[in-house]
């Protein structure tokens, strides 16, 4: 019983408020022998982090990830693997007016409900500062994964972001463009449009949401468990667990509904099933989207330029680390399968 | 770690291949002195019991619940609740052919290159059957929330079976209505048309999708455990931890996307956030849907009549189950939240 | 969080009270294709039974398994197996008096203090009958064990019963004696002594303590895992989980205390360790005892004739069982240590 | 499923390499709420310390927890506490030899087994040093009881160190003496012979086991949890996964094997318990007592005067650190037991 723990036996467990001393993660399962790659690490966390264009806010965390355990002589040992980033940012001044003050959207109040005393600051362990520490464990995850299996792999990009949304063969198209070419990760030669689009609503202190689709290539067939722990129960767990979605479908999802049986069916292994059936996988290309509602930090409650007009794009390299931690953990559970 | 599991501190786990013995199910966690109500429990198997109309398959299972622990002169003991139902239909030799030969849009094959060693027969635990279970767990639950908070209520229903869609007057007035007195549970006065095409769907061996919601009132505040086990994200795994599930959103779900944050959010509070923020409970209307894709037990290789022509009549009272035990789970689990 | 399980990824949950229905025990974590052994299984609950000699309780249990799930054609599914035992022997009126008034050195007033509401009746699930699930399941144990490492064996005996202590030859010979020869499965030649000292105490509602012990042979090097999961902290906590148990101790026990240093470690992978070094099996011989205080069944309280004068006969095959959980449980998470 | 997790609900994880960046733990499901007591915390951790007196090792370690996360404004916040201490004394040279040389009784070999790759340097991650942690864990679950139950104490002790053995009436009068005055923790007037004794050991190189005993007074009734977490179970559990342990008792113990039923039992609610019946506390005083074996850090392989020549007096405080954890987490736990 965890709240703050994923993962059965790649199992994560972070901490932190977002203007106290420092975030962290320990994972816990990690075999050991995985090869350290903090090149890796570090390209995540630059994936993930706050500032990175003109199109995200301008808050700014210089994070930096000091590896306190786990790792020696840059191969893991097979105990817990804690790595924490020191808070900079701490200007817990801007935060006075919601110690007793709901802010829109948050979950100032309810947290407040909760437990009686709270961290009010920057949203304390609410914020998606959060997110940091899954990145850095997805991290660990994907170097993981990619020793065991080095064949799979991942693509996240945004399919939707207010009403823009990709064209059929932009989605057919993402495994051949580098998705962080593009500032929105909104892989299209309209995104020049969307860019705009954003830049204004972070000068007005509007917001918008969005869709954020990752795919998965080459998995190995039957990953996942019967019953609760199916690969599709699992993942939508993982993705509704970040801040701010509000829907999770793979394969045809919401669309299937209307489909007949007969057709449905008929195209067995396709994509319909979004490589997943009886919540294994099928080995075939998996296909996962989810929802954003519009950011909660608009204008008159938000600092100054310190919000997302669209979440998107920061979300993707987290949803990306939740899938590598995913995979690694079902990954280690298929060892325990037979005899 | 264990596949079989739901839950943290109510807690069950299923057991059962559909043409074994017996299926059941063992209930952790439930505190000592609820009232056991075997009316209640009676009616919600009966709800999900297939053969219950023309709309559903004609596979007949008279299942008697079986209390084996845990209940003693009609109250619960605090210790494991095992119930099992004996396994009547086992005409096996129905199921010969897919020993060898997977059927369309099951898990057969993936299970196979799981396991290696499988129960072919009626999908063995992969058989929907298994959500018996989880009718009979979640009737404990729901008996626990009544003594625990009994102003807590549930409405499902579905809101779209194929490309019938319940009208918004119809989605407010759910409230009013008894779901039960209509045999696909889409509460609408059109019913019949929708009965019609179902039956027809059944005739040829044909088969339709469609979405079913699930509305709760009265939760208490702050529900939910921030992070991993938010109240979202515990009900998204619930969900699509059900076989032909797709999809899964919570209030605007994905129609948030394309709404504005001043529009989303100035209405605070409202249905937008589906009574979750935060990851918590806000004590508002609850909201969520569900998407199921056609059933895959159609025409050659189901058997004759024995299927479902649409799963979500019949998946309604499940995902009341599944929401009554997340709802047990996350009372029990904030009597640790404070000191 | 689960008072009735036991293991981490061969996880055991038992249920059941001594006068309900049955009692049973779900095993998760089992892995596909281990050949069921239905010998093996009768024949440790046999060794386990009451009323199997003169020196024992006769009271009368004629237990047959019923296995409802987990097994098919004789093979392991890889799902949960759940297999019950029906209650027979259910005179309930003989614990009339108990409902008001607690027994002697029994849980009775304990339990009730902390749940409020109780079965009475023989205990209830504080019966030492709930070992037979132990037994059950420790016997799915050692079938997989003897597929994945054959050569792992155990051997369980009495080394004490009231004052009657084993000498150190024939400790040494307990490899060659089949232990279940002597009634008492104390295996000494004085053992005729110590079976009319039991029935003479039997007789006289007078009950005597003991001391069990265990060897294993063959262990794997690094079994086990550290900090918390050490072997022997694992060991001590699945013994001391038995009934009747006030002291644990492997290798030179209590008795290292006096040894210097450089005595007890020149003699380095020697019995001293009882084979297990930080917490991990180092390969050598393990050796561990478990001492029990008298039973609390004694007359007056007791029903006539109806108590063990002295459980460690029958406690052996339970630690045995216990033992084989336990290595099932190390074993397979040991495929999880290395890349 | 976490080889470095001890609790269900009061959870803590440690992490670390003794000779790593920085050694730590993260505790989960503290309420919110519980004042926070520096004092309390760093007078722990000097009780545990190395060099705090002529008995123990002169090897220094200048421990200043860093708190991260989790306290606020002096009190609990409900989410993850996080402490670290970062390693100050990393002479790793001093441990080249043991790369390729495994130390006497140590579990270099064990270990190396078991993962491949480790770190060496001072033991690693098996280093007695790991307990730093579980001491800190500990004071915040005594601040947590002392705040939930103030009227729980605790008094641990060496009862016997070498063949020094405290007697009877020093016994009875432990709570009437300042254990800490004593040196050794042996509080008897015969101390001084005590220390003389390990001092001369330590120039040696030599080291001898002991006995500690901890006694917990006022205790609610019906703490622990029925079958697999019983209090007596959990406690061998947290005992046994200390370094150097090789025995367990509570109550009379081993020497309650010779007395008879009749004699033990008539004097119910009496010391032979250890407070603990059916593994539920009974309200009346625990004792429970651990067997150490000599330390293994002895001449020839250990550093110069860097070891302990009886572990038992350093050991005492860690011993209480685990026995709040464990009150802490059945505190808690009880909070679930009835409606």
């Amino acid at each position: 019983m965890s709240a703050n723990s994923f993962g059965q036996i790649f199992k994560i467990t972070t901490f932190g408020e977002s203007h106290g001393a420092a975030l962290g993660v320990v994972i816990e399962g990690c075999p050991a022998g995985v090869d350290f790659n903090l090149d890796l690490l570090l390209k995540n966390l630059a994936r993930r982090k706050p500032g990175q264009s003109s199109v995200t806010t301008s808050r700014q965390e210089d994070d930096i990830p000091e590896i306190l355990s786990g790792i020696y002589e840059n191969k893991t040992l097979g105990t817990p693997i804690c790595i924490i980033v020191k808070n900079q940012d701490q200007k817990s001044a801007d935060y006075n007016q919601i110690k007793t003050e709901a802010r829109i959207g948050h979950a100032d109040d309810t947290w407040k409900a909760k437990f009686g005393h709270v961290d009010h600051r920057g949203g304390g362990r609410a914020s998606g500062r959060e997110t940091l520490c899954r990145v850095i464990a997805g991290s660990i995850a994907q170097m993981l994964c990619q020793k065991l299996n080095p064949n799979i792999q991942l693509k996240g990009y945004a399919s939707q972001i207010s009403d823009f949304v990709l064209h059929d063969e932009e989605i057919k198209n993402v495994w051949n463009v580098d998705v962080d070419q593009f500032k929105t990760r909104f892989p299209s030669e309209r995104e020049q449009r969307v860019v705009e689009w954003l830049e204004k609503a972070k000068a007005q202190g509007e917001s918008y949401g969005g869709v954020a689709e990752v795919q998965i290539k080459n998995m190995p067939i039957g990953l996942g468990q019967p019953i609760f722990h199916k690969f599709k129960s699992d993942l939508a767990m993982a993705m509704m667990s970040l801040g701010a979605t509000s829907a999770f479908e793979f394969g045809d999802g919401f669309a299937s509904v209307i489909q007949k049986g007969t057709d449905f069916h008929t195209h067995m292994n396709s994509e319909s099933y979004g490589g997943i059936r009886g919540g294994l996988t099928t080995g075939d290309l998996i296909l996962f989207r989810v929802g954003f509602k519009p950011t909660s930090s608009i204008k008159d409650t938000a600092k100054k330029g310190r919000h997302d007009p669209c979440i998107v794009p920061r979300a993707i390299p987290v949803m990306e680390a939740m899938t590598w931690l995913l995979i690694a953990d079902h990954l280690l559970w298929s060892r325990l399968d037979k005899i």
